[in-house]
């Protein structure tokens, strides 16, 4: 498998730099018969865009996307649907003094080391301005998902750099720049986000990602597991450096008393597991979360070496994100998207639409109580 | 790629139930040349198998490996190697109470929903039997790493339930049943332990895994990262519940100044990357933590339900881990090299052995002072 | 994908040497509930199995297939399916003398400078022998292909070297140790054998393979397509040097009102399409033709060289078969059904078991008079 | 692996219908460091293109390719090549009478049974308009296969219809519309095509493909065998029904000392094997030959049905090549290399660039008389 391509049944295969002409992505493997438009990846595009308020990159991006094939008279086709994103806003020469030289932190040696030469111009490949397609495909997924089987995808904030975001509701979430389920907390996320970039640092994050309404049976053991494939899934985000599934690290100081979620004729009444046993679904709210580091394109002065080896100083001009954290909420929930209907044709192909040849246990409904992981 | 294969040019292809007649794999893409013998593996298996101590589980397995093909005169010959290990110490009467109802915490019954029937002895496929074949797989992937590459790979213990254990030398890791790198806490982790199985419950553990010596342009941008790869087989590792790679979720709460590592013409000056930079390693060690969630069979009585949907009481009987972090050591250490073989094909692939027609920045050398994550 | 499996989601892996210990496979998807025995899996390597006619091979391999994991209580689980070949016959000692020279027209040379070394016992794993595996593999995909489907896949003999046989009828295949559909003609084939036999030389042959009752619809267009993953399959049989579907080789001379086939509501009037159209199914027969080429391990003195380069007389003791394209007959049928349930899990993926959601056109009636393609 | 996507190293994912906006592929896997610019890639598109005699559909498309992605300085860099082709002559008008019918021959049913519905302009995907992308991204491999291992990969029409096409040689093929490699039939060729043209009907083609300089070692036993993988990819092509490798069904009737390549220290003495054994190739020509059926869209009355079932008369009008075989000659040569290219990889990942650590017997020079397969 390429290595970039993302899914096995429905795949995503992107490509692009992030001062190349365009990027974009084929989604082979669709379902036929499903409404899709532009207008609907555009509005999960403009979740993530940049330059939507001052805690962002201030890169102006429309990100328009343009669907060139698979798509019939409003209604996919099943064949490949290729997504088109034209790059506008390209100040190349902002790094030019990046050329040679490596940014603490960041991609830059890897790949000239693994390559022998690089596209220097803002990170390439490497750039998180890739994620726009992950955002685009996602959003076809997500369509499918919804309409299919009723599940819902959503992400927040659960943490900006050292401040915990306590869960109020999903209804705050789009009502504030920082995807946080919290409208109180907003002025006290702006102050250290002001502070933060008057100082020219960056800072790490959160977030916490959600799909209600998976079926029971979604996953496949024992290397291709749903909660594995959600790993390499969120893991492949730019920046992250941390996942868990459901109670995640807090599981090592539990013991099976605690972890282990009791299932009454109700439905299960905890949800540890995150929704995932065995690497299967079992019919609970599916909980990741994800730890994204702090941007390593930052204005302040730090220690490296150039292309000959030499020590320099290093200090990024150019227009990033402080926090890549913030538009990283769409970019979660997109990649849980894609994750699970990938499993949703998996598991249709091995076992069927609807399995009639073999005894069913009553379904378990799903307790009422389902909610986000606890803050740490 | 079918669920249970591993890997895309290094494969692992494993079978077996934990009571069926027998558990192996097949692998596949092994470089030829390689000398490798069934005591290779064995010692490797030795280190996992059950029984070894009063703190693991007392099921009486030896674990003994037979390589079916793939290997003449005591060395691949590129071919795909066959591992069989039989199962000798089957007590599936043990199991035959939990036929009908649903082990909190456990695949059970997200396998019966799945399937429509399930092998239900002894956990059937979701067994952590499962996993001695990783290992034996692994021994030969660590083989290579360290005659091609000289690469070194060592997990141990860093956490056992509440107990956080400090790191003092890999050479105090083998010679203690938990796989602590640190003699003088043995007591106390032994009095954990022996009270807790007393009481009939289960704890988590975390386990950190350290690859020394690995090359620097390994992995593969986007989506085919190396860390992606890292996050996916370790979460595909029975009971685990979260990744971590490099500072991981202390990433959180750091800023860019204190997180990405600097780099001086003698090596970079800290490792919370943990060894990998957008997806690609970048010669410094790769440093995973991973949680693992307490064992969900327990002896003590827990509210589930039955196959019919009538709530029942559910307890374990059959010997089981009081901990499986203890033995996912040597586990997380062949995950890890599975990994990293498989890249090592698959950047050769693309790149070459040797890169002769592109000008290559000096090499770093590796800061002295690389070191395993800090406790949290 | 490793070079030994087969398949997207209905995959064989496979393992194993001619003179090794054992031979053998893991099927992975199998779909969940299939009955399957060790007896069902018998009853097809019977079929392929050595020694049970004066012309094949008189190495006598028992083949009995011993079933691993995968099947509980008689019934597929869903989990991997390992099937283990011991070796038994093996007279190593023939094959001293091949160590070192390599036969004109066998992979010797080829494995060699490939790996550098090679197992050379019985041509190792070049041989026809692993072929025991795809049989039994493809016994399991047979019987979910008939009881879900009622498709039924047979081949037979076409064509024994320069004696085309006239199809008469498919109750005459079993009936003789050639597979020919015509009993008349089965003196003439065996007179042929023997003077061949007699005179140390091998031959050619064609095998004409059928599959009826396949749904329209499977396949994917445009590089994943059925007819291009048939040819796949068949020219990966070993000394396969030509594939044909439906009217073949013939295409070339035809003219489009001649080729393509004629619908009427009751059913299309021919089948030069062989059922396959933009590589997906028709409905129709699935018509397909492989050539063997003439088995290369032959008692007559051929010239050849060494391992040092220097000219030598090969001439291959050991038990060869003198025409590998009897035996080949049930390997060409297990190949079919392979693809094909590889493809109805495939097709069940992307559009489901039963699309309600779009209008369909009424099924065409298969036409009645569906044969084999005409002897060329 | 879905079903838009060839190769496992160096893929190429490609999308777009005949009457979408663009039609294009991202080709991802390719080595850094190969100078490749958008001339490189049109000169070979310009040999595919329609319009360019009277003996092809007149359809006006210049085949403009853009290169998005994964080209820096004129350089490959190791990330997606993405290529586009705008569409600019379509008259989909032309088809608005076949919305409902069905095209004999044409995969105008099977993709609407396959689907529930489908893009009818101008056959849509299933067009070979498709094949554009398959010479573009070709052009990428064949120039690395050239610069990296001095291959050369040549393809040319062997039969048109009825009349066999001598070959003379290699330097005729581009001097005609029909790529004969024999000057003198052109006459022939251009009077049949004109009274075929004039009739209305369609006719089928043969074309042989040589790659030559290919390495001795690449494939991979036994299910990843190159030649399988030349089969695949060939019957891949639109239109195709059969593939051969050397001798192809000529082996059926030859005996082993007939059909066994000898070998000298001076190279092989013939090449009924096509370049390959067990799998692998022999550092002998690769020869291959494809059986492409006569056009479906033909402007003569056939009996069809309609979407309700009912019995029609169907005559395609549009412009239509009457020989798809003509422009298949550089599909095929593009086919090769991408299968090649993937080899390549493939091989040096698991064996190596140069091994030094095994023994290697002399290198046989090519025999000097290695010759397209001979006329049948």
């Amino acid at each position: 498998m390429s290595g970039n391509t993302l899914g096995t049944l429905f795949t995503v295969t992107s490509f692009g730099e992030s001062h190349g002409p365009a990027i974009g992505c084929i989604v082979d493997g669709c379902p036929p018969g499903l409404a899709i438009c532009e207008a609907d990846i555009q509005a999960e595009l403009d979740r993530r865009k940049p330059g939507t308020s001052r805690h962002v990159t201030q890169r102006r991006e429309p990100d328009t996307v343009e669907i060139l094939s698979g798509v019939f008279e409003g209604v996919t086709t099943g064949t490949p649907i290729s997504l088109l994103i034209r790059n506008q806003d390209q100040r190349s020469k902002d790094y030019g003094n990046i050329a040679d030289t490596f940014r603490p932190g960041h991609a830059d040696y890897a790949y000239l080391q693994k390559y022998g030469l690089r596209d220097h111009r803002g990170g390439g490949r490497s750039s998180a301005r890739e994620t726009a397609v992950r955002v685009a495909a996602g959003a076809i997924a997500k369509k499918w998902l919804k309409e299919r089987h009723g599940i819902v995808i959503r992400a927040c904030m659960g943490a900006l750099g050292p401040i915990e975001i306590p869960f109020v509701s999903w209804d705050e979430v789009d009502g504030n720049p920082f995807f946080a389920p919290n409208a109180a907390i907003v002025p006290e996320l702006e102050a250290f986000m002001d502070a933060l970039r008057k100082s020219g640092d960056s800072i790490g994050a959160r977030i916490d990602v959600v799909a209600s309404g998976v079926p029971v049976g979604w996953g496949e053991p024992v290397y291709g597991r749903l909660d594995a494939d959600i790993a390499y899934a969120m893991m492949g985000i730019n920046a992250v450096k941390g996942v868990e599934i459901g109670a995640g690290f807090k599981s090592v100081a539990q013991r099976g008393t605690e972890h282990g979620d009791e299932m009454t004729p109700a439905g299960f009444l905890s949800n540890h597991a995150g929704g995932v046993l065995g690497g299967i679904s079992t019919g609970q709210d599916i909980l990741a979360s994800i730890a994204i580091k702090p941007t390593s394109s930052i204005r302040l002065e730090r220690r490296s070496i150039d292309r000959a080896g030499n020590p320099v100083m290093v200090a990024t001009e150019g227009r990033h994100d402080p926090c890549v954290g913030i538009r990283a909420t769409p970019i979660a929930e997109s990649m849980l998207a894609l994750v699970l209907i990938d499993h949703a044709l998996r598991h249709r192909a091995q076992c069927g639409d609807v399995r009639t040849d073999t005894p069913r246990i009553p379904a378990l409904a799903p307790a009422g109580s389902q909610r986000l992981p606890s803050p740490r």
